[in-house]
């Protein structure tokens, strides 16, 4: 079936205008910010074959385009407003666009944002989303924040979603249970939303994890000016990651990547109160390492307390691998 | 030569904040709004072989594809802001990003904006722009407000880009000057930022013409709950356009598409106020058509004063040519 472009936004992704001033439909959409707030935005671009897979779920991919994006305000600890989406598809397919829609505005409607603005047209699978956030001025979590004896933490269970890209790409078999909880963790993150507004005056520093934990630490350490010390035997590690082999949960977790967890450092004294605001939160988190001096550089400490060789690890770079 | 994502947007991107509270290098971008405005949002995305040639000049692809978000901006009234910047690139060739972002950011400065935040990822080629502009609460200009009686004008001199499209596409010719001049409409569309401000309290509509004038005047007709009545005779046209044969003229002129003038409805007793401020401006508009009412539907009367049959016109749509 032959779907116009204006007739597929209205059918998929019109909705009636909440908060904005003025939604989808005109030259611009108008957003009205909260006096005194400071806007954030955060712009994310999916490609087929390169940060999804053809065969994925459209509800799940609907899910992940807008969570990836969400992912960015709690690395800022900005709450969410709206978001513009950009779609280039290679034809109008309801079959497609139906379930992508039911995805992104669940999604969505659990954060109580709305879509205010967009674009499509034809083109190879390509989805462009474009989130804003509120902030009070000087509040936001920044990556250049980071000092000197701060414990390093982080969200959930980094190193499962690249468990299940190596399943995909036949490196690695799981069992049942395993793959599944190993591809939820890939295919549907839940953006740490609740726990970057909590963590508003209590984190110094803080980034999401998308690029491999290394190598989205390496950022905080560079706008901070300082080193750090990772400790391997404090990372959070369940099945079916726990099970694997020790060099595969060492890559998983130290450059997996697509993890969308929240690193983030604090003062040691703030220990009790990270841990009562994630449990708020409903996240589990975990202390592993320690801000270090800039002369330190990086260093990571294996399970037995032995620095490891960081020379083949780096984060992911999407024009290096 | 191979180019991290990183290092890519350093060299070529980054520039130190002038406005924005925070730019490029963190998870979000952060804006400090003026008080009381509101905030104006429009996105666009450009794929290659869909809406440019592989063989354009990159300066020129880096300014029209700021170029025509701006014009969004510009047909809602706002002052230009900020923007971001999302691309997807087949690989970090220097030879297209260096003069690909000397467009873009030349144009930027003209408008005095920044870049603020963005994305980069192997891909096919696509360019993502979301801008970011301001308004006083009320005054943005809409497709809604048009009023049976008003004016119907249009900036410049739209068709000429088709015009060009024709030619590449070995549909007609032109001599070397007319060619020059259609390809520079089509590969450098000027934003009518200006024009779009001083119409703010005159204007009772304007839309940006992006796909075709009969398709994109029908949006504000739907917006509004009115008809129209147009003049081919007073439409604006000049050489190359004005020597085709007058078919090809009519497609280019309401149908042509890729045109980013302003299309805008005002008071009949305003037309001295609005040519003033085009000639401000310094942008030619004229008066095309006139508002009617919703029953009267849309007519194109042609350059005797018939009735003309646009039974095969339709405007642009992505999914449908």
């Amino acid at each position: 079936m032959a779907l116009g472009e204006f007739e597929l936004i209205d059918r998929y992704f019109r909705r009636p205008v909440r908060r904005a001033a003025l939604g989808v439909g005109d030259d611009c959409a108008l957003l009205q910010p909260s006096p005194g707030m400071q806007l954030a935005v955060s712009t994310d671009l999916l490609v087929e074959g390169r940060h999804f897979l053809s065969t994925v779920d459209p509800v799940l991919l609907g899910h992940k385009s807008l969570a990836v994006n969400l992912s960015d305000l709690a690395a800022c600890g900005a709450a969410p407003l709206a978001f513009t989406l950009s779609l280039a598809l290679p034809r109008a397919d309801e079959r497609f666009l139906a379930p992508f829609a039911q995805g992104l505005l669940a999604l969505a409607d659990r954060f109580d944002i709305e879509l205010v603005g967009g674009d499509t047209t034809a083109g190879p699978l390509t989805i462009g989303i474009t989130v804003f956030g509120e902030v009070p001025p000087g509040q936001a979590l920044l990556r250049s924040g980071a000092r000197v004896g701060d414990d390093i933490w982080v969200s959930g269970w980094p190193g499962e979603a690249r468990l299940a890209l190596e399943v995909f790409r036949g490196s690695l078999s799981l069992d049942e249970a395993g793959f599944a909880q190993a591809r939820h963790a890939m295919e549907c993150p839940e953006p740490r939303v609740a726990l970057g507004l909590a963590l508003r005056g209590l984190a110094h520093a803080a980034i999401d994890l998308s690029d491999g934990l290394l190598g989205d630490l390496r950022h905080v350490l560079q706008r901070s000016g300082v080193g750090a010390q990772l400790w391997l035997a404090d990372f959070p590690r369940r099945a079916p990651l726990a099970t694997q082999p020790l060099p595969v949960q060492r890559m998983c977790l130290l450059t997996g990547g697509d993890d969308y967890e929240l690193l983030f450092c604090a003062a040691p004294e703030s220990a009790p109160a990270v841990r009562a605001v994630a449990e708020q939160a409903g996240v589990a988190v975990h202390r592993i390492g320690r801000i270090e001096p800039a002369e330190a550089g990086l260093r990571v400490l294996d399970e037995t307390g032995q620095a490891a060789d960081l020379g083949h690890w780096s984060g992911f770079d999407h024009f290096k691998t």
